[in-house]
């Protein structure tokens, strides 16, 4: 250690700070029948609130450990995990209600998709699927984020890496020219993007799950539905719809690239291509961000305040 | 340039070499209908032939550069792609018949998984999915390599990241136990391993499409079906299977994981643990290497010099 | 198109949102004499302001296309980049300044280290090291984020990825134990981390090289010389002692994982370990985030809304 | 369990096969004095033998476990792990040596860099750096593959990931035309690259870390000094210069991947373009791979078996 002041430190002050463990990489088998279920989940748990003399002079008293955390994960599975948004809202009660200091903080749990394995046996298998045998796979992961400061409660579902693509029907035209644009406008082009949402739900009374299929659906109808004239217009198009259905949610966020497919040009080798031989390009991408909000619902910046990749 | 000598180098030649261009990122669109059908492929082409004077004294004569490669991809999608195991085929055929010092080559060809998205809407719909919007998703990444040595080709079709895993009916015990060993016998384990297989056609008459649709299903319910005693022996019944029900391959080879899936240990916090709470670990894991093969058909090392992750 | 209306729609509106080009990949080349210095970037550009038209009804016309962005980044490195905040800088400038509803936006640039491959020859070298071939390597990104809201201008350096490790001289005690808590109290353990630190110039008069320099070179010193108690007091430390040394920055926030190594139990094998062979976990791992900063400055939010991975 | 037999099953047998422990991470720490050293590598093992019985009717008599080969990994590694292709030698030694059925193996080790952190403090330092506290970077990983087949030992050294890249020196042109060329000609381009070299030693008196480091030194400076016309043409003056600097090694080989950097066309927005503004591309690359050997060593398909990544 040593000791050097060049200038004063009167000044300096800890600000907001949040630790805890990250990915705890759990699978929950309720096998409460011989037709198992099984969750698997990757949950990150972070504490808020008083843990100043840990960062001044490392005095580790409030330190709930990191790997405390982690046992917690593991042994609030022991009941059951439920809905992703449910295990993070139990996580946060545990947390916050058992220790004094601990007035908040955050909790992700990201859910990946299994499948049971279709058979054509009959061992172990029931309608044609088995009953203790899955196949990895699905579109997306779907993912809960739980804050919480106090008494106040914030839950924002959502998915990542939604991956969809329409051959035909977007154009893009229109767009103002200066002197270093270059790109020609289209009618027709492929329309790629890889959705990540995020929607806040602003009432207790959710059955999450049940929200969770019907949002995913929605959103990929209206994909699939809206004719484009730019990708901001379908994702405003997509959070319009969610809202419009779904009274629970209170403002949803897109996060979409655009992930170009430039048509090849095939005219040297004597070809036309119409439409049909596009090259995928990895980066540069678009990338559009925004939020579709009811105007009646007051934002909370606290709802949002670590959820990444957002405006 | 520079030129010293501390050693003789006559005895320093060129020894087996290829080149090309890797991981053209490709989406043919068939749009002869307003039901569009769409492909996407990643193709790695590589000639083999005399480049000697390339390397040697940088005389690019032979070289078909490799953007050369990457058009011809693009050019021959213009046609339709096919099964990847048939666009790897014309990529042989044309290079080396078009030119004759190329004598050979490697053509890998990855597919990618897109299914239609489910609409309730009328509009550019048929039975209830979409015409022209999809989403990407599934389980596992096909693959086909083909390589051709002269006259004499080789297919290898294959399947990459087909992640399964059993609840029960997996057991491991009798192992040997020496002064290292410390791990405890278990009658009821999870078994998790995402599949990499490929397998050798010891024919051209096939129809690559169907086989590797029926393959992929016998791979899932024999992995679903056996009750393990340890994990290569869920390999080898896989293979065996597959070989057993198509003799149209000769050889079939796999790479597993053992994707460890600790149980929790709950009794600290005063409760039991009968199978339900698993930690999923990422590293170490076990794996599991092994070829099926018949024994009538002669090894061929040239269909799998390239294979990578194979014993 | 469709046209259903369950829920009134007249309460939803669009709310935050930004658009751009992403990772644009950019090597500038600088060859005014036969010594070349070549920067690699990675620049992302999104635009702010009133693009409401494009969102509701698919009008482009206040749409300056993300392949204009991308034109655009090319464009200004042909004058030179300099320091990535300044790149930035002049890309803000460009953008707010060109168009009148472009009220702000937000940049982000990441720069790569090359250094100069050593060579024992003469030619095109110089002092030992070669005048234009070079090696990449070094041991972090270094990172740079402009947001501009109209007139007010928030300049954010950071650097991800700098991992370091501590052999000694890091114990962890003291924290409370609850019915979860299993971990064992230490007085010596590794300390391992990956820093990502961003942190807030106040002032624009900064010689953005050498800061960025002297505060890596605080982050790996600070590290290196405490004792540490706790990761948090190791990071605060840290931070303190950045805002010590230069006044031209307001805070500093940290976003550091705790990376595991684990003592080998040898005893089942008959050997003692004293801190000599360690497991390296991957996941899950301690996450440790916290903001230090002077108490005289105002905070913003509008300086990290879109900084993501801190508290 | 099932059993259907549409075809015969006799002529199915078990092939090649290999099993183990893959990417056991371990950090060693040497710290007989105060001042530590740290080694961290990845270990795998895998061994080959006599396991039919695991495969065939899932019985693990010979099945030294997986969990026992990670162990003997952190065993042997307390009496200190030197070289990583000392450490793969002592682990082919223990397991052939150590069980009558296992006749051979696989071992690769991985080592990653770490430096002491630089201080200008006094205390736990000295020279100018740190005694126990160190930084990870550097350029390249470096690997060993060690197979032995009974008596037989294969020792290949190498390194991954070595990107390198010249802003001038570099040419292209004299490639054949066809109906599918559209490149132009170069005679002044970016060469840039990713280099995976593998070497085989020949002989088993070798001083491994001194070899390591004069071969890397000698693909650095001959990349750097070569004027190239083909990425090929490097490629095979890089090994000809190793070869010819140490006879301790038979051949070399190379996957060198051709990181394209395409120069900005500035035209349209009035600008030139003399080789300053470059685009880094990152998918389709150029793929380069090739063997430089001596011409009087004989080839032994049993060394580079299961190295991947070669022609």
């Amino acid at each position: 250690p040593h000791a050097t002041a060049p200038h004063a430190t009167a000044a300096i002050v800890l600000g907001d700070n949040q630790y805890g463990k990250a990915e705890v990489r759990l699978l929950r088998v309720d096998r409460d029948t011989p037709r198992h279920r099984i969750t698997e989940l990757s949950v990150t748990s972070q504490l808020r609130g008083d843990f100043a003399s840990a960062h001044l002079v490392g005095d580790n008293a409030p330190v709930v450990a990191t790997d405390t955390q982690k046992n917690t994960v593991f042994a609030l599975a022991k009941d059951g995990v439920g809905a992703p948004e449910e295990f993070a809202l139990r996580l946060a009660e545990h947390f916050t209600s058992g220790f004094d200091w601990v007035s908040g903080g955050r909790w992700l749990v990201k859910q990946y998709t299994w499948e049971r394995i279709p058979t054509t046996l009959a061992d172990n298998a029931t309608d044609g699927t088995h009953d203790h045998a899955f196949v990895k796979g699905g579109t997306e992961t779907r993912t809960a984020v739980v804050q919480r400061d106090g008494d106040d409660v914030f839950v924002v579902a959502g998915l990542e890496d939604l991956s969809v693509l329409k051959s035909t029907g977007s154009e893009f035209h229109g767009f103002p020219r200066d002197r270093y644009t270059t790109l020609a406008e289209t009618d027709d082009r492929i329309l790629a993007t890889s959705v990540t949402a995020r929607w806040r739900y602003t009432t207790a009374d959710v059955d999450y799950d049940a929200l969770y299929a019907d949002v995913r659906r929605l959103l990929l109808e209206t994909f699939a539905d809206v004719h484009s004239f730019a990708l901001q217009q379908t994702l405003y198009k997509m959070g319009e719809r969610v809202l419009h259905e779904h009274p629970e949610i209170g403002e949803i966020r897109f996060s979409m690239p655009n992930l170009h497919h430039f048509l090849v040009d095939l005219a040297p080798f004597g070809m036309d291509n119409p439409g049909e031989v596009f090259y995928a390009a990895d980066r540069p991408y678009g990338l559009i961000e925004a939020e579709v909000r009811r105007a009646d619902v007051a934002p909370d910046p606290r709802a949002w305040s670590t959820v990444a990749g957002f405006c």
